[in-house]
């Protein structure tokens, strides 16, 4: 039988910002990847997620960024190797603190955003990510691009990485996923998510933007819940991968 | 033979911004409050500051503060008591996450600034900093003001308080520290503060502003680092309570 | 022929993060108080809201707030006078930049949340806000609460207060806005809030918490925009006041 | 009689923390670059700054810079063109603020640090640098690197720009100057600095890091004030030019 994982990023609400629906992305999902306050989050955001996380048996993992709130971590920032590795030693200490005091912990850890996409390309990124892990807890996996700089850097440091996939991204034929400035990097259309979601977790070949077919070997599959429609569609993958005989569960 | 220790606020500089020679002060006290990154201190400070401290033996404890890095951390904030003990938990674990990094770790919790005076003199604000150490880790004491309202909600509460006095205040009769602005409520002259740091830590009366003669409970005495002078004083501190056979030794 | 100016606060978007539907509302109101930075906005929210509110024919003024993201500006935060005012010419002047990038102008100025209760109550804070528009433009209105502290400090500096009252808000006999702690603070139901916008603009009594009448002399009314069903309670009480024959008219 | 413009940056201190000696630094030079809040410096620090610069008949300008207190504005971040240009406008309008506020006002604009840098070397980023003083004030000049990428944007745009060179830096014999990275790219030795800045200033060649004799042509030459040692190589340098007759003034 088929099993994976369906992680979210949640916890990005701040102050009195609210972005997302996390209790309907909570109720969908297996892993929940935790905004630790650098690029979106705030203590009391944070004990909430946690709280609300830990409370449906969802596992908890430290979505850490670059410090730049009014970029919600999405634009690179050239922050030195040592410096960086530091920012995230910081943030995974702090989601842990929040986690131990609802009785909860941290699992596994993510990179978001612009620091995600840096890790996956640059390999002195990776290595500053990688160190982090190392220093603060080297049983935790990070969760990650397969096939990225990250996954080479992290074997090499003894650090487990667990691959993710995207359902409603399209993938180039060598299996990196399209940058989304070019067309047709986000897939549109509920029902083909679904379908390919389907196909990513029983194992079928997906078609890729060049035409080819490509079999996707992912533990987890990233949901999005940043709007009312993308929780429902995270509800319809849920859905369709318990109908096709899927288990959901946590790979961590 | 009398034993004190001697404590004080380091890892205050941002960036490129030093505040302190905090290799000095190291090298001088038993107990270091290290700053968390709200009112001072980044994530590599914090990281150079705790492997510093450890490296010399001294104990690391969290100066957790208001998030306000413009006011230093002494600018009372209106913040709900929820959320500050979210705040502080958050500095709480994000200092602890460094410490462990380093092989190092988190033993006392000092707050700092206008959040010191706050759970001084609000049991309110008070209840929120114990609430936070609860959460966190129990065992954690707190260092703070004798006969403060932080002494008697941490007591309800189960968690430990360490009393600590200062050299360089002025003190009522009442032994309350005088207000910073009330004249005379800062101690001017090294030699009157190193008398006052001796009687304190031997057991001897000082004399308190209205002319009275108060004896000082403490197990920590603070000595400040914050300018080349204070680095000095406590220097002769140390050396004078040493020559006087007074043991330096951390309270944790 | 009465008038009134609808007043309401824009622009309070940050980065990813939205409050409020700011093109609904500017195009209800007659003014709009923009967010500068500190407590919500941002230079990209700023430009575009002064851009939506001037093709408009909306009057921009300056929301100065504390600066506390995280607090959205409601917390209070103890800043020292002559900070205070350098808080608020600064968010003046960056506003003014703005808004002369997209050949607009700051017509008004009105401090934001727990400034705006502060200065109120408090004379020295209203002192640091009216000294700040004393020395940016001391020809600049100061929008505010009828009769309270800085009504009588801009008065005694030459400064303009306009006098803006609430209708969704319940008032005490003696004039001034219930506190939002008691209960009834916050008048419910959209037919009782539109019936007494349309009696404060035609100078009708409206009736107070403790059962008494009272007359409001305003020259603008504060609507609410940042919830969807604010926008709809702003649209109804334009068109009861447009229906009633009183004219809507910025003040400045 | 030659003459030449002596700039620095200043007013970078932020709250409790002091970069710099702006008082002996203001003392020296004709021109001051004041951060604006994004990379270093807040308005109480910029108020004070523009204040002692008038009250010297320095010249004051805007030292913009990416949003990043944490890395001084050294760090390269990625913003989007539009919102690089509304950071900038937000910048220059709230100096222009506090400048007004003391009765000075902006005179030029001096992009900071990595956004110096980018600005020099990428023409999108020039671009947006350009279109914020278009925007803002297209009277006001760019102080920048001769022969960068900014001066052909500014140009076309219709915006002067003003030449500046370092004393303490090499030049390739190409003109430009030695990356940091590069030995022998800081230029050690008070003399060599001080005969460097005086051929500089009087139209001979200096040698480049090749061995090249190279003539350098700016109307501005940057000294740096943020350690002792700099604010007393800034006083040589000017004292030698006066010897030399060159006449000190400020191009703006």
């Amino acid at each position: 039988m088929r099993r994976v994982d369906l992680n979210a990023d949640v916890g990005e609400s701040f102050g009195a910002y609210t972005i997302g629906d996390d209790a309907a992305v909570l109720d969908v999902v297996t892993s929940a990847s935790v905004a630790c306050g650098f690029h979106a989050g705030d203590p009391t955001v944070m004990t909430k997620t946690v709280r609300a996380a830990t409370a449906r048996g969802v596992v908890v993992g430290a979505h850490v960024g670059y410090r730049d709130l009014q970029g919600f971590g999405r634009r690179l920032l050239a922050v030195a190797p040592a410096e960086l590795t530091a920012d995230i030693i910081y943030q995974l200490g702090a989601l842990a603190g929040i986690a131990r005091s609802v009785d909860s912990q941290v699992r596994f850890v993510k990179p978001h955003g612009a620091l995600y996409n840096a890790a996956a390309a640059d390999p002195e990124v990776a290595r500053s990510v990688v160190d982090a892990v190392v220093a603060f807890d080297r049983s935790l996996p990070l969760l990650t691009l397969a096939g990225s700089a990250v996954v080479e850097v992290a074997a090499a440091l003894g650090v487990t990485t667990i691959a993710e996939c995207f359902a409603d991204r399209a993938y180039t034929s060598a299996g990196s996923l399209v940058a989304r400035t070019v067309p047709g990097a986000v897939i549109d259309g509920a029902d083909v998510v679904v379908a390919r979601a389907l196909a990513m977790a029983t194992g079928e070949p997906i078609e890729t933007l060049d035409g080819a077919r490509l079999r996707i070997d992912a533990s987890s599959m990233c949901v999005h819940g940043d709007t009312a429609g993308a929780a429902d569609l995270a509800r319809r993958i849920r859905a369709a991968l318990t109908a096709a005989g899927v288990q959901l569960k946590p790979f961590a």
